[in-house]
């Protein structure tokens, strides 16, 4: 049932529901390590080709994942092991600058649907120096190097009336920022996946992706610098909960032609549209993991500064 | 299929699942009417009988179901309407009263959830008087009648501590009113309810309904006073979703044997337990909505007064 | 007293400490009309030259206040009343256009301080159109004109790291609004004033104006397009009153020299600068006066369809 | 000038009013001492008699005082150590226990108007155990004993329509805590110990007090349990401030009869009433020290376990 058209933000569900089969698919290479003490297994993706490209339906990139299975407890020393490892990987993706860095982060999604206020609650949490330093300079922070950082939370369209890329661009034009940090709320495939993983990648936003569905693209070709997508999984396609619930139904009894149904359950699911499943906690999760996302950022920030 | 185990707060859902082979069930009867201007459909479900209570799953009472397929729309006429029209069925529900009634409205739910932010939203507009006529008599209000009307959003266990039914009941022993008004984010079974469906019952809230699943029964008979209950269904139940995608699809094939099912699914369906599925639009909608309901308790209580 | 540095953002309160024994001021003209019906007393100050604007403190151009003292009740059929009369006094000011406009609101402010959240507020009940407009064309609100509405909260600096004009003025070039319509809440000086009365004038935001005290401009010049703004005071400067208070006991006894008091005072008020004072009810008075200016907007910009 | 009303929720600055020129009361004790590391004032004044109740205006009891200057930083560890210091001086006021306590926090306040938001917001951050270790026991915590922690959040009179009083002692008859902590917003006199000061006292909270005036007393006699208060100032009344400046000045130049302004003041400043002054970054200040109470609450509570 390879041909359903199940919908993830997740590279690391793209490959798996492809390689099934097919174990090595060229122009993909994959990295795996395990770090121990934080209990957070992070899988590197990185697609090389456009064919790979096309195969994965995820542009050219790197796409790092963090599974760290205790995200969604209360344990304040866990998350903050977590912010030290986000932290780790965003500097390896961050361009590398002799000098300080100006970077605008953006929190994409929704502030009043909670599961889609993963962007909106991060940045209430960052620390912002970019006022600060251009009008007092670094001298303010007595330190030698200080990066400036920003940060903005664009709304939806239907609030706003605008695309949120338009907003984005327009803003990214008048303050010139080196590098932009954009924050969302994704959509897995899987239940289990859903608030304990974290996908970075070097590729941006992509149109049609997050839980508010984007239209238009926030990357590095159409903003004209590099876009660093920071993603936490909060919500299941509605739509992809119930194929999936199917097949396995499906594959237990083997007495129906699969294939017979795809076409058919395009029609029966058409009100499942614009509907999303969430958890009934959801609230308490995103303000952990919204915390999780800004101390890793404000952690790497003033580590660059020490770079 | 009838002995899926399907979680519908509505009344008329639950009609409508057992009635399927046996139109006429012994000790509920049902009243229905339209009301062509405001294009909306009354249902009144009454259950008479113990028995018919056990089959329907619902205690007995009085349930009033407003279907208004236009209640999603931001059309603020047609709020006003659908608010009257609550209005006038909620004063058919309200015990009667010569004298002034002193009503403590209870916005049950998780503000921070917007699925289940129906009540704390509601009760956020409503026109609240008892303390004034208490310190100043009706004269403040320069009229001869004037109930008095108070607000409670209790919150949820998960930030409080406590049952919900603990904090309404010391309330209510404290302050003594004439009769509760509860509101609570309901769950349907069916996409096509949800957020078009006003419930109005006189049996209150009984325990595992709401989108929180309450514990406790918020009822005349826990409390001591009548408690009339007003939902809006704003979720479905995931493994509900499921269950009936998977119905549709086994409906139309014949081929394989219903029953069979029926038992595997609970095992595989144990992740979708405390999910549920909402709209992408919901933060507008429960705005909306949520207006629409303290309006109809507002005109209620006001035209109590001249009654 | 008249060197004290009293701060007010309403031309009216500038001319009322000027014109005391200087009736007419050169180059600044001043209509009055008083609405019966709603209750509402109208000033037009124009200033016409640069010398009545030094004097004034304010730039040329046209100032309309609207005074609605009745405007804190909570009485929905008086703040409709006052709505119109908005929507009539911005349209005339609005640029005249044969054709649709593309209007793009700014709420300018901290929704997180009650007291400076007028604009955030306000911009939540827009009318949103510009999106539905450019996808489907008029023809989605069956209408032959019909303006594109957008909507923008800027957030504050300490937030953003981001001067609001940088933002407001990246977003104006990448979407090209005709005229761009700016809600601030407002310091008065006078206590009476406050949530009582809504100042509209062409001449847009200036350094040091609103709650906030926003840094750079918001105008014409800096911004390429007519900028409307729209203000009420919320606030008075804690300085303003220390210093109105002691005029007051200082005119009674003429026993002083007031003169001799106004440099000495700056240094004792030190403490006050970044203090303001504002009403225990802000939150009921700001959710109530931020509908009516939305309502306001949105007559305003509906029947700008019609002309 | 001492027979001035001058408005303050701090037992501190009810005594220095009072010690000025009587430089012992009697009745009144006073500790002080100084946490260097912490850089923490602390200052224990108890008032033991009825006269000196009556002398200071404040119930018998002890009140504890914090002034930490570095309170409105944004610094973390120093905050971790303000939470350390509050937790130890609350274990200090604390009935003692053998036993596991039940402890209900009540956050009093209106979430909406941000200077009196601090109650509703740190209870926001509480670890609540009681419907945990009702429902599982001690053993879901891995520890031999565990209090039972719950929480409320009344809400203001002009949104519930009751007394906070009433709410309260509903709650507590209904779930028996051993002891209450109450949370508020206070009034101060000095604009220099707004959010950098900390009150704990065991008189509970008293008629008039804190930013909201409530009507009732939630103390041991009223609600029958003992009732721990914690307070930080976070306004400043408008009279209070404008006789304040007034004193000032008349000291200065001692023309003027100061009694002679006192009656007739009273008049001038009536607009005053229900005015109250406050900080512009205000939001960010309620933010940080509704942490700090929170944590120490939170230390407080389980460090009892151990004991």
């Amino acid at each position: 049932m390879g041909n359903f058209q199940v919908r993830t933000d997740l590279a690391l569900e793209a490959r798996e529901s492809i390689s099934e089969g097919d174990s090595e698919l060229r122009g993909v290479r994959v990295e795996e390590y395990y770090k121990e003490q934080e209990d957070v297994r992070v899988t590197k993706v990185m697609i090389d080709t456009k064919n790979a490209a096309k195969a994965m339906g995820k542009p050219i990139g790197v796409y790092v994942t963090m599974e760290a299975p205790a995200m969604v407890e209360p344990d304040d020393d866990y998350h903050r092991e977590i912010s030290e490892c986000l932290a780790q990987e965003l500097l390896n993706l961050l361009p590398e600058a002799k000098e300080e860095k100006s970077v605008l982060v953006v929190g994409l999604g929704n502030r009043e649907v909670t599961a889609d206020s993963l962007g909106p609650q991060a940045v209430d949490n960052l620390y912002i120096t970019r006022h600060i330093v251009r009008e007092y300079g670094k001298a303010a922070y007595n330190c030698e190097k200080m990066n400036m950082v920003s940060a903005l939370e664009p709304g939806v369209m239907a609030k706003t009336g605008m695309e949120t890329a338009e907003i984005v661009k327009g803003v990214v034009e008048e303050t010139s920022p080196d590098v932009l940090i954009v924050i969302d709320a994704l959509a897995a495939r899987s239940i289990r996946r859903l608030n304990r993983t974290i996908q970075i990648t070097n590729t941006g936003i992509q149109p049609g992706s997050g839980v508010g569905n984007h239209r238009n693209a926030l990357t590095q070709e159409s903003l004209g610098v590099p876009v660093i997508a920071i993603g936490i999984p909060t919500v299941v396609d509605a739509a992809t909960i119930v194929n999936d619930a199917m097949e396995k139904l499906l594959e237990e009894e083997k007495e129906l032609d699969a294939v017979k149904y795809a076409g058919r359950q395009t029609v029966n699911f058409a009100e499942l549209n614009n509907m999303y499943m969430t958890g009934k906690d959801i609230d308490a999760v995103i303000k952990r993991v919204s915390y999780t996302v800004s101390e890793g950022i404000n952690l790497a920030l003033e580590k660059g500064m020490d770079g």
